[in-house]
């Protein structure tokens, strides 16, 4: 079991006892989604916006237009920071005070490189299509020439990163628990509905194997 | 119906034609979810963390401890950042190029206060709390002194703001069409499992109808 070794960087202050270091922890958080929030500076603004993301060992793939600004501020600075959240509850408690979510949160502290290198170029985005829904990759299309050289792939290598963790029920104060207030959890997930094909696909083509276990596995 | 000024700072430039400056459309997307990521600089890098909002009128609030590295940030800087995105679909086209998402994203830039008034912060905290579940605060056991003493809380007026909507099926290349490849999309949504009462909850406090209701609106 390895973790992630602690700074002023990535300790997590606020909450320390929900604090997750462990890298198989953090890249489970990693792989339970696909969408990250990258911060950048602009203008010395901090930033952030959602980017698709995908996950090979310590190495984060993002791609984007060769013009994309934040891509772009990101080579430049030589580092970035993404954030991954997912929600899992909302807990209702007797106080506001003790209102809160259940959730599994990973922040990453990350270098930037251009990934330049044909082969890892397309591997990178080969991981990013896969890790939005596995097994689609090898169904599609080939890239084109010009598809290719119209990307930008940039790695980011995890150097640091802390996650936190809430998956517990309500905790209120002692000398609440016999208020007449309803207290509870109301557990929430992402879920996919039934996939809707394309009205322009040729009648015989049916639903592919990688798509029904998609909905299989995600559906509520 | 009034929209935001664009400028340098929230002009959309990737996909423009997907840009939104309406303030009605993006107050809708700020009210359909009740945690959005904010950047903050720390020693210059661009972090970003996910925080729990409300919204009333123009303004964002946030709180957290009087403590929190990331307030305190901002609170120095007087600025922020947030974005907030609900993903509705994956968009699975027949090349990896066109694979994409539907989703309602809004990136706000404002100004940064910190609410010391008695009223206005009371006002705050409930908004918070009632934009994660509608009706809940009027429900619950009023604050004391220690906690409304140890709790901070941020306004965020927001000066401009932009907004990404994408909501249409796949669109691919004319040539892909007629290759034997699935195409379509698979809706997403973010749901609400049934309320789990919690254990200590004396027998005859029954679910209130703010819950009910909550559950019912966001059930699968």
């Amino acid at each position: 079991m390895s973790t992630y070794t602690t700074s002023e960087l990535n300790q997590v202050k606020r909450g320390a006892k929900r604090a997750v270091y462990d890298v198989e922890q953090i890249n489970n958080i990693l792989d339970a989604g696909f969408v990250g929030y990258v911060g950048y500076n602009y203008n010395g603004k901090a930033i952030c916006l959602p980017m698709a993301y995908g996950r090979i060992d310590n190495k984060i793939y993002l791609h984007g237009s060769l013009k994309n600004r934040m891509l772009l501020a990101l080579l430049e600075a030589k580092e970035a920071s993404m954030t991954i959240m997912h929600l899992d509850a909302l807990i209702l408690a007797r106080s506001g005070f003790h209102h809160s979510v259940n959730y599994r949160s990973a922040t990453l502290f990350t270098s930037i490189t251009k990934v330049e290198n044909r082969a890892e170029k397309e591997a990178a985005l080969k991981c990013v299509v896969d890790h939005m829904i596995p097994g689609r990759w090898d169904t599609l299309r080939p890239m084109n020439l010009k598809e290719f050289n119209g990307t930008l792939v940039l790695e980011m290598e995890i150097q640091t990163a802390s996650a936190k963790i809430r998956d517990v029920g309500v905790l209120d104060e002692k000398s609440d628990l016999d208020l007449p207030i309803w207290a509870g959890v109301i557990p929430i997930r992402q879920v996919a509905k039934l996939p809707v094909k394309d009205p322009l696909l040729p009648k015989q083509i049916r639903t592919p194997k990688h798509v029904v276990l998609y909905y299989k596995k995600n559906k509520a």
